[in-house]
């Protein structure tokens, strides 16, 4: 529990060393994460999200920019899908980053997907963890924002942030997909292109067919990050967020609802580890043979193999 | 059981309905699978996929056509993700099926995810076995094969064939990302095209530099699927591949492998299920209470769930 008790005192290298850790599922992990965990909960969790190329780290620079001016402490976690699409993306983007590197007051760290990618939701959550221990007053998790992972992962913050950009076609269409559910903030970026009027009127019209009465309406703000224009407005509307959630008792029902998410999960993974440890491999092996020569099917297996365990 | 008794005695009315009993997760079907579980092992079990627009579908109706000169019964499932994406494509691409629907020797079926997207290769698994008791020779499964979740699908097929198509861009780059491994017959589908051949020779450079030795190496067809062209070529080909699977012990290997994954995936749902089934909601409220509170991180809660229900 050294780097936990390192990380609470505002140990740098113990941060960067225990996520490390947290990625490659190291034994122990667990132990560090849960002393850590009473000291969590203060951090605002930030999800940005958005297609390659829509600007979104650029955004995520600009964000940690004003934070900083306000002095407040800012974690990063770039996740990083291991696609081959998006891969020279996010290498990009942490190139860009760099200009941040030199603040005391800003942590950055990219995260890959190792093994499942239901694994990278979870590292995520965990690292997100430990910036908050860590004492960051913000913590943006960026993401690429299209399959169901990425979904998981904005899932775990408290403000998503959907980044969009004129000119890359069914802008709005293609956000209707699962998207649109957790976008909290909508940000149409490099709003001094021609069609940007276009985008944020059809992102109007589409949340005003989509709109739950008395709930969170989430604004439409436009930026041009590589110049800073509208940065301090996102920061704005994300301050409103979080009021908006503790007032509404909106901030406890996402907790609770993640509490729940991670307790099945947790449930899950401790059940098969215990099963498969009182396993032996003949055992096994005489099981998927049996599935494999159409003598058992794994429904039925299955239901004897838990059956056997629980005795 | 008198679904599965009827789907044994050839009754397309009965497979209709107990697949449809499949997607709607629906009490009882397990003994009807059960049941028929001992009846299957038959079928060549076909993967077929690629992106929309590939002219997947019209290659299916093509082998389709082939097989049934040949004498073999056919399935064909087409699986929808519900994606707004594909949607429209995979609509179009039963339309273009209906031709294939007055044939007694061919039952068609499109699935779509209702639930969770890893249901959905369950159902499919489950409703490409019905079709298996049913007579079938050959199942096709025909999917979209971008996500992890249409790879996971083609997984559950002996042989999988990646439709490609010349002029969309970057196919061959995007072929890299997973679906590479699961390929076991590429088609270049309309060939008469200017840069077919291109695609075929990036292919096989490709497919060079990824070879493992005495490993079968994947064939790459070229088809122009809307005149037949090339089509009983492909036929051949899975034969080939059917034979080889056989003959190298690969089938066993690639039937055990499915095994272990539904096995290991049953056993998770029914200790879930087992476990949730005793838990009173008010234990469940007041752990929930304790995580967002901080007193207690979700993976030591789960151990405690856990250890009770073990009692």
């Amino acid at each position: 529990l050294d780097l936990a008790k390192r990380v609470l005192e505002g140990d740098r290298r113990a941060v960067a060393r225990l996520i490390s850790l947290i990625e490659d599922e190291a034994p122990g992990v667990e132990d560090e994460l849960r002393s850590l965990y009473p000291h969590t909960g203060r951090a605002h969790v930030i999800g940005v999200t958005g297609a390659p190329g829509s600007g979104k780290s650029t955004l995520a620079r600009g964000l940690t920019g004003e934070l900083r001016r306000q002095g407040r402490k800012v974690g990063i976690i770039a996740v990083d899908p291991t696609s081959p699409f998006t891969g020279g993306a996010v290498l990009g983007d942490r190139v860009r980053m760099q200009d941040l590197t030199g603040d005391p007051g800003v942590f950055i760290r990219s995260m890959a997907s190792r093994g499942a990618l239901g694994g990278l939701a979870r590292a995520t959550a965990d690292a997100a963890r430990v910036l908050d221990a860590f004492g960051c007053d913000a913590v943006l998790i960026e993401t690429v924002g299209t399959g169901q992972a990425e979904v998981d992962i904005a899932r775990t913050a408290h403000s998503t942030v959907v980044v969009l950009v004129p000119g890359m076609g069914d802008e709005v269409q293609a956000i209707k997909a699962g998207v649109l559910e957790i976008a909290d903030l909508f940000v149409v970026n490099k709003a001094d292109r021609a069609d940007a009027g276009r985008v944020v009127s059809e992102l109007t019209l589409l949340l005003r067919s989509n709109l739950h009465p008395g709930a969170w309406v989430p604004p439409i703000l436009k930026t041009v990050a590589t110049a800073g224009t509208g940065v301090p407005e996102v920061v704005g509307a994300l301050d409103r967020h979080r009021e908006y959630l503790r007032e509404s008792g909106e901030l406890d029902r996402r907790l609770r609802e993640n509490a729940l998410r991670e307790l099945v999960e947790a449930v899950r993974q401790q059940l098969l580890a215990d099963l498969w440890r009182g396993l032996d491999e003949r055992e096994l092996d005489v099981t998927l043979a049996s599935i494999v020569e159409r003598h058992l099917d794994a429904r039925s297996a299955a239901r004897e193999l838990v059956k056997r365990w629980k005795r």
